[in-house]
């Protein structure tokens, strides 16, 4: 484009043009009853005079502007969206537009407003996304082009994945991380807390059954200290904290309820989804999830937006490690604790990353409630209680303790255990329970279940994190609370052949048959000999 | 997953279980009016009842199942769908599965059939795919799996941006191109012609006006050979031999049709879009075209798997070199070149590369009818025919007719000279038009026009193709076949101030208007001082 001229047509050309008089096309809203879940759409009918004289098509994008058309109802807003061509009245007449669920709602007002409709300019990020494909670095500015884009959803799925792809394939420089994670926790809510010390803990995932949060908000929270969780909800594993939480607690909080929650007990543990903390996160993990993509890059972009936009100062972070985990060697998992901490240090929060054990599930149970139960164990101090739970659990709220510039050094595990000993963490959990709204009763386990037996004698020398969560996934969970995998035996345990390793639980016999015939085809133990026994990876 | 085991659990647990009657889940099939292009996408009521029982969400990717339920409309077709959940009843009910035109085409079945539906397994190429992202390289028979789901329709608008990414940005090996160009050809109808010698001429693009297609296939076909073009329509362009061919004839012909009418004329120029050559193609370039994408392993791979489907055993390939053409230095184009000889003489077609001069459009229309004008004026010997035009389709044809083992090397320009100066070319055409199907009355230029003038006195120094096709889309062209931008000028010309350097023509105001204001942004002209004329690029 270096040849192009960016000189101006002279007057007399225009001159001796006819009269032009573009009007922008109007068409009236209407609301399609249609989920198109986080992509805007725009519903068109095939004979609708502008689709031909416009030239607009299937797939074309198209801004739609509300403006001053003396209705009342101009709130100057554009929004854009990909265009569906229909041939059926019942859904839009010719001289409508429908709008998704979501576009209609974006767009805020009511059915008949007329909407102006024109072809969409290309999103102002298109360069840079071009330059990224290309693999190319980007500025900070770059990055902020491409989310404020995404998160007014003025991309497609198709450039949404060309991101995450090219993100993905050269890795980001350490600097872009940064450059995503600010321009990612600039757009939404901001907390922020008006006190020094907002501590938060968080683990990379992968791992069933890790469900620590739910012990060291309540152990952190009776030491004192502010820590206000907000979690997701399960997105390819068989249980999130809030999916789990929610068996306990309503974790579905206005803003203002949960904030004041936590501003009283010191601590709350709520589903982030109300909170509209870094919405650009949300969208592009609806891209990622799909293709399986977890970047390093984008991993650490995602957490640490998320924290930034909480308002957390003081992070721990849990990095578990081993053959089915996220992080497979402790030279990847180095790499990434790097990552976090430099971006961490140039976003301002302090980081304390803590590399685990993650060979296999921890606690007993998978799925909500099965996840529960075991956490309530621990709180209630039964002898029952998972004790890998509990012990994780304690180190890492005392790591988090020690954040507290009154707490010395390798003092926090203690003050954690004492507060766990004493049942101050149990009354804590109680106490936030019941303010964010005690569930009346429990929902049970799965009406139906099955055992899954060791095929042979021996010694349990590998669990695979991944197959037991496909196996509870398969039985419900988290849709169905009480669906999951309950398990006998962790590695080391000996085993005799026709001995239960696990038990399936299930509300709907389909569930329960796709989750027998997945653990059929491989029940997610490996047996062999003692000797054969993995040691731990972690340094933790 | 090293430590999974793949023993299966022993009888004694299953023997426990309770009964379990796994029924896949039956709707009723209702087709939705709604027009989603490339991709299926299937419609559920909120309150079906397996929405919830199975975990069925907006974009769940699900697969439908046609079979035997007794009322003799059972085919055994599955097909795979994207979910969108409704909230209407007027759109699908709750016991109904809603289907997009497309997905219910593909499906064949009459409304009211049963259904089976069931979580889609995850497209049996995934594995490659994520190789791909993670930039390794992949085997034949892995691009063969990721081809097949494409033409298939197994992956989502996600997974296929992903593809197109992930092969652009870690450029393709030279093998890999092979792979794919053949796996694609794999799929779709693949023509045999039963003759020894079947030649055809193509363009990478992004030369506007560039159709010399519609001189060489009269030449050559007059000449005796065989050369049964199918061109396509114009994607980003504003024009596709397609769209220009069809001011004058029908193009768009039953297969049959236009295979008679190559046999018996040696020679048409129909549109490609019903012979099914290459389907994958198609799905591909509907990703590749938003993110403007176009590298090298792939655009090697689509021309020549559309080639190798269509039956061509020589090709003459014209790449354009200029500063706004698609390839910008002799580097670039000599590897592209090199690409293409890898790849043809694999998958055994006989390949002529030429490199051509790009710096500027080529003819003085651009826009279907426009170009029409001027193929018809070198095809009857019009003075005012563009000579540009004229030469490089004679050199392109002459390259073609050398392909004839009794023309010797250096002689195809003279030949072609001949039968174009002899009328005999015109007369091919003529017979290849009335074949095709006549247009009784060509459609008249845009009634709307305005001229746009040199600002100031100079030598036209540069002319930037892109900026010109964009004003002539904007203009109308192709979807308005009058519409489009008239040159005057060319690199080289002397401008005066005020002297227009092309007109646009419209047929609506606001298109005009649009075209307009873009060239008042930038003509698209550069003007200089006589010195500053640049050389040609090409060798040709």
């Amino acid at each position: 484009m270096s040849t192009s001229s960016r000189e101006a047509p002279e007057g007399p050309g225009a001159d001796r043009a006819r009269p032009v008089t573009p009007a922008p096309p109007r068409l009236s809203a209407v609301r399609v009853g249609i989920d198109t879940f986080k992509e805007n759409v725009a519903f068109l009918h095939r004979d609708c005079s502008i689709v031909d004289a416009e030239g607009f098509q299937a797939l074309s994008k198209v801004d739609l502007s509300v403006n001053g058309n003396g209705n009342g109802s101009a709130n100057g807003r554009t929004i854009s969206a990909v265009l569906n061509v229909v041939d059926d009245e019942r859904i839009v007449g010719p001289d409508e537009i429908g709008l998704s669920e979501q576009a209609f709602a974006q767009l805020g007002v009511p059915e008949g407003t007329e909407l102006a409709i024109a072809h969409a300019e290309p999103p102002a990020s298109m360069h840079a996304l071009r330059r990224k494909i290309g693999g190319e670095r980007l500025a900070a500015d770059e990055y902020l082009a491409i989310v404020r884009d995404i998160v007014h959803r003025r991309y497609s799925k198709i450039e949404l994945a060309a991101f995450v792809v090219a993100s993905a394939q050269f890795e980001l420089d350490r600097d872009e991380v940064v450059y995503l994670t600010e321009a990612m926790a600039s757009f939404g809510r901001r907390l922020d807390w008006r006190e020094r010390l907002v501590v938060d803990k968080h683990c990379i995932g992968g791992i069933p059954g890790n469900r620590t949060s739910m012990l060291v908000v309540p152990i952190v929270a009776a030491h004192g200290m502010l820590i206000p969780k907000t979690s997701s909800r399960a997105i390819t594993s068989p249980a999130g904290t809030a999916d789990t939480m929610e068996v306990l607690a309503d974790v579905d909080l206005p803003f203002d309820r949960m904030a004041s929650i936590a501003h009283s007990l010191r601590g709350c543990l709520a589903w982030g989804g109300r909170a509209e903390l870094s919405p650009a996160d949300d969208v592009l993990i609806a891209v990622e999830r799909p293709l399986s993509i977890d970047s390093p890059g984008q991993m650490v972009a995602s957490i640490l937006s998320k924290k930034l936009a909480a308002g957390s100062t003081h992070l721990v972070l849990d990095i578990p490690l081993g053959p089915s985990a996220k992080v497979r060697s402790m030279t990847e998992a180095q790499r990434l604790k790097k990552l976090f901490e430099y971006v961490a240090r140039h976003v301002g929060i302090t980081l304390d990353v803590v590399i685990t054990d993650g060979r296999q599930p921890i606690g007993r149970g998978i799925g909500p409630m099965l996840e529960a139960r075991d956490v309530m164990q621990v709180l209630e101090n039964d002898p029952q209680g998972p004790p890998d739970l509990r012990q994780k659990s304690l180190r890492l709220a005392g790591r988090v303790i020690e954040f507290d510039p009154d707490v010395r050094g390798g003092e926090g595990f203690a003050i954690a255990r004492d507060i766990l000993d004493s049942g101050r963490a149990l009354h804590k959990m109680n106490e936030i329970i019941d303010a964010q709204g005690r569930r009346e009763q429990a929902p049970g386990l799965g009406r139906l279940s099955m055992e899954v037996n060791a095929p042979r004698d021996g010694v349990v020398v590998g669990v695979d994190n991944l197959q037991l969560a496909r196996i509870a996934r398969l039985a419900g969970a988290p849709r169905v609370k009480g669906a999951g995998v309950d398990l006998f035996h962790a590695i080391g345990s000996l085993v005799s052949a026709g001995q239960p390793l696990y038990r399936i639980h299930a509300d709907y016999p389909a569930d329960l048959s796709f989750a027998s015939r997945l653990a059929a085809r491989s029940t997610g133990f490996e047996i062999g000999a003692g000797d054969a026994v993995p040691k731990a990876f972690g340094e933790f």
